[in-house]
């Protein structure tokens, strides 16, 4: 990108001296740090309904016990992580606590996980938020893919110019999502109490067949294993807690039970009205929308109700810009990942963090068509594995801490643990024919990937380690000039003879060498020779096949076996620099394909060879 | 692509010295050089018929004498031709003969029309064959697009190869078009005097409106305009004269004369027939196809006929593969095209120019959806104006030359420069809305670029033209070896002291540089430096934004204007060069993105800032 260009786009650069924290109150915190977790409502109960409905209407029934049962693991995942904010308050991020206590390798499990993880976010947020625009203007159904992706090209730019955490900014979002849901519910239950809100009868259940429990059985732990997405982020203000005020872990621990009460309350709340009202799952129209219509029917306080939920999951995927750019950040720096992705850009972001995040969530917004629906499948594997990783560390950190009460804490992370794994195992089985053998086999070769990298960079630390060399060896060889030169030209002009001369100031033993082929211009080259280079023998390689690269390999490391203890031979490269780009296809670009050639040729005697570029600028 | 990859699809490298001529009988340079024009009845009568069924079925009437006007232009064209022959027996194109004998304007005027019109030969041909295969196919119908740009990869590879113009190959489908449509005509027309064809009741004419007559000349004016694209091609014997056994010339006139007779025959019998069958034109099925049908019915014949169609069109579109690339080859070598055009690949062909054909061919055709008649009308506008221009020049030619009998020769050349000039005014006229504008439109572009281009080759030659320059100047200054060198590193490992030691050997004044972006890493580095690089000084540059090349850029300029005297800083810069390709990925390319950015850079007073490669090759 043109640095102007870049400049109004991404806004000035920020000095590392900027890189200042600002802390948050409760308040800003649980806008900044909830926007995921409670944004899951709405689509969470959908789920729920979608999966039994494959067995009749007459299964729908049992959405209000999952939704309890849902509950009452999200209360013992909030207990495990309000352990882990005092267990970890400078942030205990999965991957951290894996490592730490697990070992290398569940790390690198953990880390896989969430990184999916954090994908997935964005691409669940966004399909999400625009199921809500499209279900309040179902004209925009057939562009749910464009406006999704144009939703992330937006996001992406914010992150890239660098939004701070503002909580001022996240506050209206997900307040306003808060207190339109507690309006719904309140809203919806009195009306349901007074007989004002057409309810649908509920249908007779049919005599269950024989054998039929079986399948009954798998479609309630579906429906279990789609609706556990209303956990997701749950864990993220254990990962924040430097970002509080003092005194942190307190405040951020308090603000947790906020955050797991709201969620308890909006997504039980949620999950009753649309069984109280009968509300049937469709492709046009989202279970919230459809609540939220027969409550507020088609008044203002249901497009507030669509907006703000729009926005509160738009704000979820804005979450994932933060983290998954910082943990790539983190197994960078831990050398598991391209050290790139470790690289502040000049607003002080992970750019490359960024970007990659945004072309993953991208893609699996295009290859599942912008279904929300289609998504959940692969969404709470890498959610539950990282909280099982998470809640086993746990249990290891207070086993080998042994301070106060640690068999207490150790029981409520054990308990966790057991919960979480329980349910991970639910999730991979009964939706892994579904999409969530995508991350049963992503994880490995995730690991794997890191595993590779992590090798790569210690054989190179390795290669370039300077502890088997002598210092003294390198300063003595300062005064040797007796490098063997060549300078391959296609003619003698004013663009080869500053390369012809500065072949000259390095060494005695400078050889010119022209390809023959066109035979004319070869003549004229050396009709002039005399008169310009008497000093420079020139040599005529003859070229059969008409290619410049061929025979000049040839001939140079025939000049490297000559005398090699003088080292390879040096390449002297005229190049003439064209004044305007589009003049490069005007002109064969005959010493940059030389210079590619040999800069990929490994040297003789483990010296390499060096390639000196004489540049010529046309003017115009 | 990679070589061994390249010699198998494209076969051993062919030395220069392969590069020899195998001259043609009478009677295989005639299958060589006619497919163009021969093959053009598969689609001329067809299109003359198109043109007029949009004034309703009783207006094909015209298609008879539309036919034979366009029979007596082909012999005018013909008989000028036949003099082009003798006047440039080595081959006289109409770039050469309007270059040679009107000047460089219409020279290029007529190198862009030849260019386009080679370009649509190709398209209009393919899609013409494709016409034949899906006419007696129709279940392919919907694949003509894929089938024709399957067609054109498969041509290219071949001429890439090289295939020669091997008259023996060549024959088969040139001779078994001409057979099986002489054995039509015959049989269709005896079959019509017994009396055992169906032919349609002629309509009778309608009444025809006052005014309306204007409407019905230009359509007759459109037919005539679409059917001569009969001619395209007719020009090709005279630009292949050298290919002849002697005496080429007077071989050629008689190949000539033979051509024009057949296609004589064939076009107006196909015209005859087509109208006698009252045959109407339908998108589904050419009007041979339907003519064959009706006089050979679905037999074998038929399928012969369809199969010689299509080959024999097939290599009307080979013939372009010759003719595009050597007139670019001539062009470029004229300097009015990037120079690549005229490298010899090493199987002896213009390997660029065949990519380019097909890359231009292959757009026309995804553009047009593949059909013939949407084609056309761009195609007879290059032809004509080739046509024009060249007997435009051979009447000059004779005007100067004045040998015996030049003013025969003059008059007949301006008989076919008047018909053909008229001839494009009407095509242009008759055919603009309907797709001629492109043409009009390119050409002037075309010879734009071409002058550009000129305009650009003849300033890079004056600018490096050692005219002004005195050789005794670069001679004596071979001992100055005071360089300024700056190294810039960003570690101090194995890799960088490679570069810091050449830096030692060229000069005394070397001075390392660190980018500060990370302080640990720096400090190691002035901790590590007494002890290996004691006597090169290292400076620290502050990069407040951790840009690398902002400071350094800086500091390269500062130094430069330090006792400019010296010349511009030369830079050598240590690259790690990974031992596989994907290994780039991992790591940081700022070698490259400094050398990019110096490289574009010009030096201070008139020298150019040298940069040197010292590579440094991890083994695994």
């Amino acid at each position: 990108m043109d640095l102007n260009m870049s400049r109004l786009l991404l806004g000035n650069p920020l000095a590392t001296s900027e890189d200042v924290y600002q802390r948050l109150s409760k308040k800003k915190a649980l806008a900044v740090f909830s926007s995921d977790a409670l944004s899951s409502v709405a689509y969470a109960p959908e789920e729920i309904l979608l999966a039994l409905l494959v067995g009749g209407a007459a299964m729908l029934k049992f959405s209000i016990p999952i939704a309890i049962g849902i509950t009452v693991l999200l209360v013992i995942v909030a207990i495990s992580y309000f352990q882990t904010i005092h267990g970890y308050p400078s942030g205990g991020g999965a991957y951290i606590v894996a490592h730490e206590n697990l070992g290398v390798w569940p790390g690198l499990i953990a880390a896989a996980a969430l990184l999916i993880d954090y994908v997935l976010t964005v691409s669940v947020s966004i399909t999400a938020g625009v199921g809500a625009i499209t279900s309040a203007i179902p004209a925009l159904l057939p562009y749910r893919v464009p406006i999704a992706l144009t939703a992330i090209l937006l996001i992406t730019w914010a992150n890239l110019r660098g939004v701070r955490e503002s909580g001022t900014l996240f506050s209206v979002p997900t307040y306003g999502f808060i207190a339109i849901m507690l309006t719904l519910i309140i809203g919806g239950i009195t009306q349901l109490l007074t007989g004002s809100l057409a309810t649908l009868p509920a249908a007779a259940p049919p005599p269950v067949p024989d054998g039929f429990q079986i399948f009954i059985l798998v479609l309630i732990l579906r429906a279990f294993a789609s609706g556990t997405t209303a956990l997701t982020g749950v864990e993220a203000i254990s990962n924040g807690i430097p970002a509080f005020k003092k005194p942190e872990a307190d405040n951020a621990g308090k603000t947790l039970i906020a955050m797991t009460i709201l969620l308890a309350v909006m997504f039980l709340g949620a999950s009753f009205l649309a069984a109280s009202l009968g509300v049937t799952p469709s492709e046009e129209e989202t279970v919230i929308s459809q609540i939220g219509r027969a409550v507020f029917k088609a008044g203002l306080l249901y497009m507030v109700l669509q907006t703000a939920t729009a926005l509160i999951l738009f704000l979820a995927a804005n979450t994932s810009y933060a983290d998954f750019p910082r943990l790539s950040a983190i197994l960078a720096r831990d050398r598991y990942l391209p050290r790139q992705l470790s690289n502040q850009g000049d607003r002080l972001v992970f750019s490359n963090g960024i970007i990659a995040l945004a072309l993953l969530a991208s893609l699996l917004i295009i290859v599942f068509s912008g279904e929300t629906h289609r998504l959940i499948p692969l969404y709470a594997v890498g959610v539950f594995l990282s909280f099982t990783l998470s809640q086993a560390g746990m249990v290891r950190h207070w086993n080998s801490l042994r301070s106060d009460g640690w068999k207490w804490k150790a029981a409520i992370n054990s308990i966790g643990m057991v919960a979480t794994g329980i349910v991970l195992i639910v999730i991979t089985a009964s939706k892994f024919t579904h999409g969530a053998w995508i991350v049963v086999l992503l994880i490995p070769i995730f690991v794997w990937v890191f595993y590779t990298i992590k090798q790569h960079y210690m054989s190179v630390a390795d290669q370039l380690s300077l502890s088997q060399m002598q210092p003294e060896k390198w300063e003595g060889r300062a005064t040797r000039k007796r490098y063997k030169v060549v300078v391959p030209i296609s003619s003698l002009h004013r663009g080869t003879l500053p390369a012809l001369h500065f072949a000259r100031t390095i060494s005695k033993d400078v050889t010119a060498v022209v390809v023959d082929i066109e035979p004319q211009v070869t003549a004229r080259i050396q009709e002039l020779w005399p008169q310009w280079c008497s000093d420079i023998p020139l040599v005529v390689l003859e070229s059969p096949y008409r290619s410049t690269v061929g025979p000049l390999v040839k001939y140079i490391e025939k000049a490297d076996q000559r005398d090699p203890k003088r080292g390879p031979t040096v390449i002297v490269l005229p190049e003439f620099i064209t004044a305007k780009w589009w003049h490069v296809l005007l002109h064969n670009q005959t010493s940059r394909l030389i210079k590619r050639v040999f800069i990929y040729r490994r040297g003789h005697s483990g010296i390499d060879r060096v390639l000196i570029d004489v540049p010529y600028h046309l003017r115009y």
